[in-house]
């Protein structure tokens, strides 16, 4: 194992498919899809894990771009020595279609007309970006996954991996996820669209090369960071500590700390994303249903894969008891899965903070999952 | 006991005061503060129950207004033989100082300018709604009341009654309530101020005469309706039921029932709500702090009133801790408090709604305080 002590200047690839068929029966193309990877592909293609992710996300997920200070979104978990351990393993993390971080999403080129989809962006599920998935690894020579992973939306893809193409994953890890979302979970998302919308700026998605909905988007991702904390973790983290003094009297300045984080991380957020791409994801998560309607048990019926399933206990956005029925449901169909809760106060957020304990869980399933595949062969399916 | 078979028809009264004094040492006036009352003042004045409204309720507590087909939004809990039983006590209800329903708030015309305060309206205070209530009170020639109640902001009232004049009450129960908000009671507040300054029909509070921001303020009505309920509420209310079908696919529409719930009563809160009254009382609530940066029990060293705390289990925007919180400060100043928790599913909303179970703990703690005043007498401060 070599521990370096610098980390790795990585760059996002780009592959770029004729067309995908869409859940919906239709074909959309072309679809460019960006993505990372780290480590090496082993000459048997059994050490390919891809990592999925979560709504605000992007293909860059460990590693340094060219001249950055700040390394992708998991790098503390994917690395020489790490939990996703580069000197065994391929890391592939690639950005959803619907996104817009160098994936075909609504703010691409129509090649029919020259201009951004905008909302003629076709409607996308969660199936479909897994699809694309599949499209990626196929082009990089890779017939079955050692291991699909990730968080939250990245769970729902993970899970939908194991429902579509079971034969082509070892393992999949969902984490703070759900089989579909509540009507809570919805209710969030929706107040987070209609803020888009309710912002002049919109103008019903054809905002590109104008100012956009700056304010909507921001007060989306604000909504957004509070279903991410735990009452405890933002208790830690801003008490009532003040922003500004009690005298002074401004409602559009920070009053309190914990609207300062608020105001800052929704500007940022502005930056880097796309507010058409989060109406189309947000839509994509709130429709998914891992089972279609029926009970994920018999989806999963005949399935080889084996499950890690993970929640933290102060995630009230993604409660620990739909983890719960994501177990049980593999138990009933015979599918072998373990369950483990974190302990942790950071609510949503842990799964991208908890990585120590995440760490120890996920390489010890990883180890396992690799012997079994050397023992077994790539070629059973 | 007399039982009526129709709703008594009541009217909002006016009582206009010169000045007050407040928080922030100024005087500020003419304050009209609107109220309604239900039952009869008995000659020795001691059967008096203040009624403390929530955010967004306003006098109009019980009984039905002239023509109107909805009573107030109490009416479950006030009337006779009810747990604020109108055929005992006489019950009394004002909207708050800064409010929209017949109070002075910042849509009022400022009679130095001749047009509404706007943002010119002074930061009112939890203390400073509770300091009108006094003077109301006194304009009545109630010297003490029997009891005061009331859920969420309205219990934040009940607490400084509490601390400020402790020697005018007999009794106090706050519901669903906290001595201060949590930086999470704060973010989501904060969102709802965003969403309603966001937009650009807010102009700066100065949007009266124009259409003013409707989706702003629907927006942070729709925020607050995701915390009044809970996760096990919304499921069985609206489970994933779909609005539209699911081949219908249009982003500004109601996907499932839960958005248009959410739709709808932002939609009804903007008829009848002022959004820079949503602005001042949010704000108050936040920078309430019933012990003001000391302790609460010691505030609360020698008074004599008894307290009755209620919380509600599935309450997660004012978790059952809270109120644990206000029932120790009393223990440790030697205060008589008792403390229920209702097993209720309904989140904080049930304050309104488990009326049941609230009328037996609360009409035999009004009855006893009521009791106990017959004996000891009224002057007793």
């Amino acid at each position: 194992m070599t521990k370096r002590s610098e980390q790795e200047i990585v760059e996002t690839k780009h592959v770029t498919f004729d067309a995908v068929r869409l859940e919906n029966g239709s074909r959309f193309g072309p679809v460019t899809i960006a993505y990372e990877s780290y480590g090496e592909l082993n000459p048997e293609k059994t050490n390919a894990i891809l990592v999925l992710h979560a709504l605000s996300g992007d293909a860059h997920a460990a590693g340094l771009h060219h001249g950055a200070k700040k390394p992708g979104w998991w790098d503390a978990m994917i690395g020489p020595g790490k939990a996703l351990d580069t000197d065994k393993y391929f890391i592939i993390c690639s950005n959803v279609l619907g996104g817009c971080q160098g994936s075909t999403g609504p703010e691409s080129v129509d090649p029919k007309t020259g201009r951004p989809y905008a909302l003629e962006f076709p409607f996308i599920t969660i199936w479909d970006m897994v699809r694309c998935q599949k499209e990626l690894i196929s082009s990089l020579g890779i017939e079955k996954l050692l291991c699909v992973i990730g968080g939250s939306m990245g769970g729902m893809q993970a899970l939908a991996w194991l429902a579509r193409f079971p034969g082509h994953i070892r393992g999949a890890i969902p984490i703070a996820t759900a089989l579909k979302h509540s009507p809570q979970q919805i209710a969030f998302d929706e107040v987070g669209r209609q803020a888009i919308m309710a912002d002049s700026d919109w103008k019903a998605g054809r905002y590109y090369g104008g100012p956009g909905p700056a304010k909507g988007l921001a007060l989306a991702r604000m909504i957004g960071h509070i279903t991410y904390m735990s009452d405890v973790s933002m208790g830690e983290k801003f008490g009532r500590q003040r922003k500004g003094t009690a005298e002074e009297f401004k409602f559009n300045a920070a009053d309190f700390e914990v609207e300062g984080y608020l105001h800052h991380h929704g500007e940022n957020f502005v930056k880097r994303f796309d507010a058409n791409s989060y109406l189309y994801i947000t839509k994509a998560m709130d429709r998914f249903d891992a089972a279609r309607g029926k009970e994920f048990s018999e989806t999963l019926q005949g399935t080889k894969a084996r499950v890690l399933v993970i929640a933290f206990k102060s995630d009230w956005l993604y409660p620990a008891y739909q983890s719960k029925e994501i177990v049980k449901a593999c138990k009933l169909a015979g599918v072998e899965a373990s369950y483990c809760e974190i302990d942790s106060t950071y609510g949503h957020d842990a799964f991208l903070l908890e990585t120590k304990e995440e760490t120890q869980l996920i390489s010890h399933f990883l180890k396992k999952l690799y012997y079994e595949y050397e023992v077994t062969g790539p070629y059973e399916l």
